[in-house]
């Protein structure tokens, strides 16, 4: 018998599984995330830094199929407009990250869009409150791309306990090192009412990510990947100084290991290298966008396929994990 | 109706549930040890850097009740001599983090105590397989005092599946960022067969922490610790380059961040003031040992008390999450 996990996502959503796939830039197209809503989850497209006919052509991907969309906002800010062209489409709901929600928390519920915030701390957190999310998203430093350093298991129960004292209605996803069922188990488990999940997705068919990409994720394990800035140094991308990018180790990471300042001042001389080894698939010269969940999947199938691997094993491990329970005790 | 958590650990160590207190150096005496035993546990005495009297003192605070010992491995190296005080002891279990395995893992064993070796990597994970561990520890970076930085998320279930590969024999216990019952229960569904606590029981009454210390903790976030050297230079202590120790941010923190090398040089004007702020419970002038759990905690319970309110709260988060699995999907 096929089963489902039944949460107050589920419930708010109108969805079959508690899982959204997370809105990675570049990665996440409208394929994607239509495949992941097909599944019975919620799929987001990545706005990323900005290119409205990217974004215009990913809605087309997406087909009929309800999904949302993420920004990186502090890069929103810039180019405002963006939000409009989103908006348009009438997304389930809009997804912010990095950088301040008030320009933008208004204008995306005005829509009827839900209101999905991520954040990397409980100061953040309260932001999100303060802004009225109806979901919130603790993403932890695990998780692959940008992010923190607070970890995904302290910090889900952490905004768990000050969401039931201060807005008991706001959801609450874990996000950052769940890349199978076990990871959903046990963010349910920790208090959250499902998961946002990247990097399985971005090692799915689906994702917008070159082979030469997956084959160097499918190698490596969680050892393998480090948080560091030099990715977007060499993008000339104007990060704030609290995040920074987990990818995996590479040429590119060690030559410029602690070398940040050099690079910064070299830039014109690197710029256009990486660029190039990022159009050609390089896995050594350019950013390999995965996180420390690389360690625990060795494939890259259909994002369909995934989404029920991922509730089997979540329902699995809840299942064997309550068996443990037996009377007794002092 | 009281309950119990049966797992391989459980029936392993013959005690009624899956807990295993830390060996915090200085904070882990024999009454803490010998509590967390007590209320059916298995408490680990803190072998530290060393004081051969101190650990007697311990082993006869911890009276008759079976309780282990743990070390810093590359420490224990420069003074062999505290395993055979300890083995004279009879401990349950013998508990090696932080180097090299090799010169220690037989004798432990030859004595008839368990072996137990955290971890902080895959690549750490191996050498313990290597060396015939019977209980691997997965350490994550959220843990306070020293660690490295992968996440427990991420670490326990790709260790899961290698020791599922290569040693299915050997138990697995999740460490780092485990405050409450409701991280036991993430545990077990990332495929731990228990955890072992450290914060946590470090704010308990039996552990010796000035009151000044458990103050500052019950003040703190989990956004409020952070990982560092600073600690280790004052006190002119050797670590590896490859771990970093956890405690909260304070005035101490805030004047050495990122100035570990002007420390080095100028360290015996800053040891004395280290060493005295330490003794006098000082919680803004030296460490503070609590990792990021400390934002899910807000007493200094019995250690007792704690374990049963952690089994309960772990019954719960399992038997809620458990009931989220409904009939259904395509």
């Amino acid at each position: 018998m096929r089963q489902m996990l039944k949460t107050r996502l589920t419930e708010k959503l109108n969805i079959s599984h508690p899982i959204v796939s997370a809105p990675m830039a570049m990665a996440a197209g409208g394929a994607l995330a239509a495949a992941v809503s097909a599944a019975g989850g919620l799929g987001l497209i990545g706005g990323g830094y900005g290119d409205a006919s990217w974004l215009e052509q990913q809605f087309v991907a997406a087909g009929n199929q309800r999904v949302g969309c993420g920004f990186i906002t502090w890069s929103l800010a810039r180019q405002p407009h963006l939000l409009d062209l989103v908006l348009a489409h009438k997304p389930a709901a809009v997804m912010l990250s990095f950088g301040d929600l008030a320009p933008f928390a208004d204008k995306i519920r005005d829509a009827g869009a839900l209101l999905f915030c991520q954040v990397q701390s409980l100061a953040l957190a309260r932001a999100a409150m303060a802004a009225q999310a109806d979901v919130i998203i603790a993403q932890g430093g695990e998780a692959g791309g940008h992010g923190a350093s607070r970890a995904t298991l302290t910090l889900v129960p952490e905004i768990a306990d000050e969401l039931a004292r201060q807005a008991s209605q706001t959801l609450l996803l874990a996000a950052g090192g769940i890349g199978d069922g076990r990871g959903l188990a046990a963010a349910l488990n920790l208090g959250a009412d499902g998961v946002l999940i990247g990097s399985r997705f971005w090692a799915s068919r689906e994702a917008l990510v070159h082979a030469n990409h997956h084959a160097a994720a499918l190698r490596a394990g969680g050892d393998d990947t480090i948080r560091q800035r030099a990715t977007d140094i060499a993008r000339g991308l104007d990060w704030p100084e609290e995040f920074t990018a987990r990818i995996l180790q590479n040429q590119f990471t060690r030559r410029f290991a602690n070398k940040e300042a050099q690079l910064r001042e070299e830039i014109s001389q690197y710029a256009k290298a990486y660029a190039d080894a990022t159009i050609s698939g390089d896995a050594e010269a350019a950013g390999v966008w995965v996180g420390e969940s690389t360690g625990i999947f060795h494939d890259i199938p259909d994002a369909g396929d995934l989404m029920q691997r991922i509730v089997r094993e979540a329902v699995d491990a809840l299942t064997k994990s309550a068996a443990s329970i037996v009377p007794g005790g002092a």
